[in-house]
């Protein structure tokens, strides 16, 4: 059985993640491609829970390591349970965030060591990185828009909103600059100007999927 | 200020340890002491959740890796918002357990690569670890009867009994083991012939408590 390949989406909340995802999703499907579609933090049951844990505005003001701990532990979960599994009986696996989120906005934005996130990515996924990552580029006040943060936050326009997209401006301009150098550095990694119409970044993000799939199938 | 001292209870669940706790923080009561009376995993509202999630019985078989990460992230939370402020202000904390369960449950029990426990631990306490340990060691089927676990443990016997203590004998024989090797290691670490009965195992605390205390205050 030939090993399925790893494909994961990355960007800020309002990006468009989830129309793009479809479009992937759609795209393989189309090709005969079996595709197993998830989803960072969670995947699992127990993942799902880590995740209402870390999305929960919480009584407590919640240590940077202990959220990044939280993620690394769902996501040794996810991939012991679901992504590795199904990568070795040759599912492809597309899935909403990975480490590059962690990377992101622990490291880009909560000053988590960077080093201390290597280390927790070697323990947790040795030699597993994505096959391609597709960054979604949006900038700041763009993607508050879209997730109905407003342009300047004001409390009374947060109820919806959960503990990582309530943060600050300038936490958000953090994680963003964190992503793009990751994009920078990592070959893995296409960057999609996600400002342009959902229906132009799924376009761009299929005609880059094409070779992808011709390449490895 | 003087910073304060760091207690640590270890041991089997049946060992006897809540029993241990109180005398341990009546005598401090006693002397004068501040004292703080925790536990692992938990001793904030976000670890207690992740203790519950812990001990819980799960739909799915808990990864090792992912059961590490989650008693971290518990400790790291604890450690930021509860351990380390308590003993800068001068109070002695009491815990019920910290990363020596840890060693001895995840490394020895379920086979956790230690290099991997003693990583996480140096990320999430650097430079911290008690400064007395009571390690209370009793034989596996001593244990088992006092929490209700029967000496061959039954199905029908168990619904009252969280994720570890329904682990079968050879388990709690491993986390055993381990706890006495760290027992053997560590100069910290005062074992206890927690057979014996409470009262007695208690005043034997109590009797090694009172030199430290002296040397401390």
């Amino acid at each position: 059985m030939k090993r399925g390949r790893f494909i994961t989406l990355e960007g800020l909340d309002g990006a468009g993640k989830s129309t793009s995802l479809e479009a992937v999703q759609g795209f393989l499907a189309n090709r005969g491609v079996d595709v197993l579609v998830t989803r960072e933090p969670g995947g699992t049951p127990l993942a799902e829970k880590v995740r209402g844990l870390l999305l929960d505005t919480q009584e407590e003001t919640v240590d940077p390591m202990a959220e990044t701990l939280l993620l690394f532990a769902a996501r040794a979960q996810h991939v012991g349970a679901v992504i590795e599994p199904a990568l070795a009986r040759g599912q492809w696996v597309v899935s909403d965030r990975f480490t590059d989120a962690t990377r992101a906005y622990q490291g880009g934005g909560r000053g988590v060591d960077g080093q201390a996130i290597e280390a927790l990515a070697c323990l947790v996924h040795p030699g597993l990185e994505p096959d391609l990552t597709f960054y979604l580029d949006v900038p700041v006040h763009q993607a508050r828009r879209r997730i109905g943060g407003g342009d300047l936050f004001e409390e009374r326009e947060a109820a919806h909103l959960d503990r990582f997209e309530r943060e600050r401006a300038s936490f958000h301009e953090r994680v963003r600059a964190a992503y793009r150098a990751i994009a920078r550095s990592a070959p893995r990694v296409r960057t999609i100007d996600a400002s342009l119409p959902e229906d132009e970044v799924a376009r761009r993000i299929v005609s880059m999927l094409g070779p992808f799939v011709e390449e490895y199938r």
